[in-house]
């Protein structure tokens, strides 16, 4: 099981994160970001393409979608916070943007 | 452009999916509905299905997705409230749950 991120994985995995857009939620050890896309395909598209890599990690978002926005919120609820599997996510999550 | 339904529309359009499930959305012209699935395939399996439709009918659902449970408002944003688009998607979105 992913166990939450000690103090200095947070400093590590979570700085180049935030610089690339994602945000700490607050109220809950959780972070998100907010996708654009130039229509519904391109925004459904990646949501197909992230799905696929999340069912394959066994790890799933909070995500939400509205024509070409998409609003993700990643935790481990297993692990009530931020894990490795987030980590891991978020970045697969920006690279199938092509961020 | 799709108009709003009228008084006699919503009656006879709105009350059938109100039975099915459906809620009107309290502060706003809109439905919505909770769906909950086996797991996470066969709920992003759905939306891809219910995506492909609302391509087609040039219509788009706001959604939400957090695992297994999908939750889901419709209204049409250029009329500034329910049309027929939002019944004709949310009839089609229950039949693609087998519903």
């Amino acid at each position: 099981m992913a166990e939450k991120l000690t103090g200095e994985e947070r400093a590590r995995e979570l700085q180049p994160l935030l610089e690339a857009g994602w945000r700490l939620v607050e109220g809950r050890d959780a972070i998100a970001k907010n996708y654009s896309f130039a229509n519904f395909v391109e925004a459904f598209g990646w949501m197909t393409r992230v799905a696929l890599w999340a069912e394959k990690l066994n790890h799933h978002p909070e995500w939400s979608n509205v024509y070409r926005t998409v609003e993700v919120t990643l935790s481990t609820h297993d692990a009530g916070g931020l894990t490795m599997l987030d980590v891991r996510l978020a970045r697969k999550m920006d690279e199938l943007a092509g961020l």
